[in-house]
């Protein structure tokens, strides 16, 4: 029996497992009920090894194969966003404010079944380590688990992990060798000037005209300073300045996005942006203070990696874009794949509400697939 | 004896006029308890006509000379400020929220000394027509008493005004002729594009850019276009847009000041922005609303009657510039000097708090002088 | 003996006709002494057909095969540059202000050497068609040659070109799939406004300030029009207004070069540029004028041909990058590409100077590598 | 006999010494031919004293009045312009490339028409100096005089100067207390980024974009840190770059002009574009060469001078506004109001082509009035 056939029969139990791990989200490293829950159900499969604790309330659990061989290591996220969930599902979540928006309820309910397989089935050789990590959402959990030595102390190869796609077609895995996902770094900018009233500027040092000079000078960042065929995109997203028609402001603030995929792109657009704010705040007389925050860094997944999993992926699935266009997200799996080589993968769960909606749910008949992905990788690469 | 030596012996009465006006503080043209206590004052002086309810709550009121001739007005506004007064004065006001912060019981109370005055020594032919008008602070109380007739209906040939002035010597007079305040108008400026992700700012249209565009065009009105030997100021004084760092706002907002002295170019400043805008957002394909208010016009003096008044401030306070500079300010006493020829003087109260802040109080000492300016002048102008 | 060994054999021959074609640049479409070397070696070698005259000095030579087969289209450009050779070589231009500074001519040798071992071996069934053709350099030749029927007249099924690399490790070539050369716009835009004294702007209208806004704006093309995955280029290159430092002067141009790959950036590019030049123009009241001239269109090879053509390379030189970075200079064999599948080549010359440059010569080393590819492209498409 | 009508005999013979120095203009500091001609009028007319060689071709003429007394200064320039004429006139300029288009000629002949009256009537206690100058035009002559010490030399008092002004009602004087001619400063500069192809801009540093922020942020110096209701002109007049449509340039320059009143105005300006200059080429990466050079200071009557000045004006003319607007060119006369009191005076010609025009020719009938203006100065200051 094919793997995905046999795992399509765990579909009732896995549903179970997803929906009651929607209702009751939890955010950031605090994912302790959402640990709890997890290491129950892979004591009840009989996975050899459970580490809890990692990362605050990260798990590392480990499946032995028939003999010998490589570990591979296995992905998943834990945590909710602090959105107010609306779609009214049974299954909604039960805290206000928090929400499985992003559906890593999904992507722990794929690694609970391939745990469940793998755990029976033991086609393989060598080992599995499930990696269940808190605290993607802004918080670098990913970062934190490898930090605290997850790849050395289980021996790790290469790791592996997949993201729910909302309006791709159903069932189909993208990814692609190379970036796939973008580094985000963040930038506030605030100038500060002097303030007054709005019919005597010259008393004043008015910030305003030195935000909008600011504004126009970053646009050439990417029109000018960035290669036409690499990828940089600088956006700035808000300014605010003032709070009466008839006052000059005392300051003025701006926040940018920056996203690249190469530590080049990150570098000049970090250059560049300091010089900028710099040198336009030196020309208008204005105080600046810049803080300039680096984000996840690109998620870059290996050549042989990534086509080996799109591989798998086509038998798992039939339908799979080795060669996707890259998303200009972030996620913080990039810290693993700088720390081991390995692969991101897409897969698609159809028409709905895209992710970080509120009114966004996981599409339960995708969790059988990712599982088959996972537990047919660890076959391949690790063969019995 | 002296107009000013007669006056000086109101002061005592005219404090406790100004400081029961002082902790009684009404907005706009909600002014009845002012005008009652006005009203009642000017009965007891025996002025020999009261007509009340014009403009809501404004008064004029007649005192005959003692033969025929022209009538002088005289006005005071009577307004106060929604500002929450920190003075800690035992006369402050007693209701939060609303103060005497720009001293209009002060000139309520100058002309309630010169009215006393006038009414007991009538050493003048003619008429008086003691202007009282609520609503200056941004209600155009006296535009509305002119529109009501104000000037025509009591036969005003002249008419002059004070405004105190902290911070200029105690009891010098300032005017000059031509424009002594300016003209405010107003412009806010909605630009809307098409929101999206930070990420992804080819499929939005997005409105910082052309925000910042707009603000810096907007710099060559007064660079560019108006004469340099003329007086313009073009502030803007705000902008707002988005509200998350990853996420290009669907519009941005902007206000700006505009003040001038003359009608070319207050009429300038509105073609050159409507044109700019346009401009700006066709060029960045954003749609653009902008809401271009005309505020006060300019306050002209007359130069015949800015010269006499400048003589009589001369005779009674010994201290006079007759060709001050301008302020950049507006006033609505505007509309009275465009219905009628006539000048405005401020009247230095010496050191303290600005106008418009919430520590201001007017100085007492500072009322004899005004009313003795009000007073000499109506001797002056209408000899007996 | 492999191709490249028996054209190895013609390698002084070579050098002898392409340092012939050095000495006597010719420009644009007047290449008669040009087309009238290349009809006498054609003649030698005994080739089927010789077509003269096509796009006034482009010619089109048949060499037919053993047999029946499709028509593979091999193309030579023939013209050379305005510029006065510096090389000081012996076989330098005698023409001041024309040299072959591009390596046109080693284009018009590689394709005779090719043409010669055709000639001589016939190892091939269908037929060659040998297209030479004139003005390249901007004149567009190759369109010419596509309008006048070349393709449909001589039933080509596919066709080549190869452009010398300088500086590029000798002997490697590079493609790719899909676009190669860019797409290459040029605007030009005149502003005018109305001259006048430096120290009276405001009777002015003043370009200047109009021309900086515009090339602020056209930025944003670039920096938030264009998708960040796709690729835009545009470069203002010229900005020219005044003439005197106490002048405002009545007008400004500039222009602007204009570089994508794909149909959609072109279009958004000059939708844009339009927009944008409308838009300032009416903000600062100029008049604008915009010429916005397109150039030729991207050189987008054919995947499948493109594949061939560096497995042919591969085997000729065992040195090709057959996915090679996309450059964004133009070339008319654009137009051929349109009207047939085929593919362009780099081939690397080693060090030396760039194209262009005044010190530029071919590197006679090449031409056999690039004449062995022409002809082994033939041989494998059209197996005897 | 009034002075008018007296000088008005001399005017056939002041119209040929007009027309003489017309025919003969030079330029700058090389008024030899001038100089030699004023010198032969006046010592046919019997000066005192003829002091020649001051600042190069300057001259300095004595007439002592009957008695002791003050010594007055009468200053006329006596260069021409690089321009050819296209009057057409019989007197037009001899010498291509060299025209009195600025009317010093008539200058000149006012100040000898005064003198001759003088000498001839001594209706006056003291002495009169009649200062001749070159290099007016952009030479500082009168700079270099007053550092030469003619003031302290000949005991130089008051000094007074006149200049003819076309389109002016004929005869009707202009002047004013304070500034009656502007500070001219022009400043330049370069900005060299790194050139390259118009199609690699990453690889080059751009002086476009540098260049057209920086005009950008040039605005802000009138717009916002001008006292909007002090005077102040910052024109860029030129801004160049740029020789071909495909290739980045590797510097561009501009020139402005700026024009003040004030030494807080000049110094405000100065300090703003340096800091400007600055900020902006560090913000583009970009080295800025500015060269700001301080021209002409404001030309700035004496109050009690130029009120007299009016007076004598309108006994010689009857047409006289003491309260002209002030005019933004300049005037090296600034120099002897720095080290003299004294008063700058404009003179109607009526109708005709304007100042710097090659179509310019003095109006002869104007040089008689400003003759008599000179000598009723002198006989009113320094009365017999």
């Amino acid at each position: 029996m094919p793997v995905l056939n046999r795992i399509a029969g765990y579909a009732d139990q896995m549903k179970g497992w997803r929906r009651h791990l929607h209702s009751h989200p939890e955010l950031m490293f605090d994912c302790h009920q959402t640990a709890a829950f997890i290491v129950e159900r892979l004591r009840e499969f009989g996975v050899d090894e459970v580490h809890e604790g990692i990362a605050s309330t990260g798990i590392v659990a480990i499946i032995n194969g028939q003999g010998e061989g490589a570990t591979i290591g296995l992905r998943a996220d834990m945590d909710a966003l602090p959105i107010t969930e609306t779609t009214g599902a049974d299954h909604a979540s039960t805290i206000p404010g928090k929400a499985h928006s992003c559906g890593h309820d999904g992507h722990v309910t794929m690694l609970l079944g391939a745990a469940k397989y793998l755990a029976e089935t033991r086609r393989f050789s060598g080992r599995v380590a499930l990696i269940f990590q808190p605290a993607e959402e802004d918080g670098g959990g990913g970062e934190v688990m490898v930090r605290e030595g997850v790849m050395d102390r289980f021996g790790v190869k290469e790791v592996y992990g997949i993201h729910n796609a909302p309006n791709v077609p159903f069932g189909k895995f993208l990814t692609t060798p190379g970036p796939i996902l973008a580094a985000v770094d963040t930038a506030t900018v605030t100038l500060r000037g002097k303030g007054g009233h709005g019919a005597t500027p010259h008393v004043t040092i008015d910030p305003i005209p030195a935000m909008v000079s600011l504004v126009g000078a970053l646009q050439t960042i990417v029109s000018r300073n960035a290669p036409a065929q690499d990828v940089l995109v600088v956006s700035v997203t808000q300014i605010h300045s003032g709070s009466a028609s008839n006052i000059i402001p005392e300051d003025a603030w701006m926040t940018a996005t920056i996203r690249s995929f190469t530590p080049e792109m990150r570098d000049l657009a970090e250059r560049r942006f300091r010089e900028i704010v710099a040198g336009q705040a030196a020309s208008f007389g204005v105080e600046a203070v810049l803080d300039y925050e680096r984000g996840y860094p690109p998620t870059v997944n290996h050549p042989k990696q990534a086509e080996f999993a799109a591989q798998v992926a086509l038998e798992v699935s039939g339908n799979v874009d080795p060669d996707s266009p890259r998303e200009m997200a972030a996620e913080d799996f990039a810290y693993m794949l700088q720390a081991r080589p390995g692969a991101y993968l897409f897969l698609g769960t159809g028409p709905g509400a895209g992710l970080h909606q509120a009114a966004f749910d996981f599409n339960d008949e995708a969790a059988p697939i990712g599982a088959s992905f996972f537990a047919r990788l660890v076959e391949r690469a690790l063969p019995a």
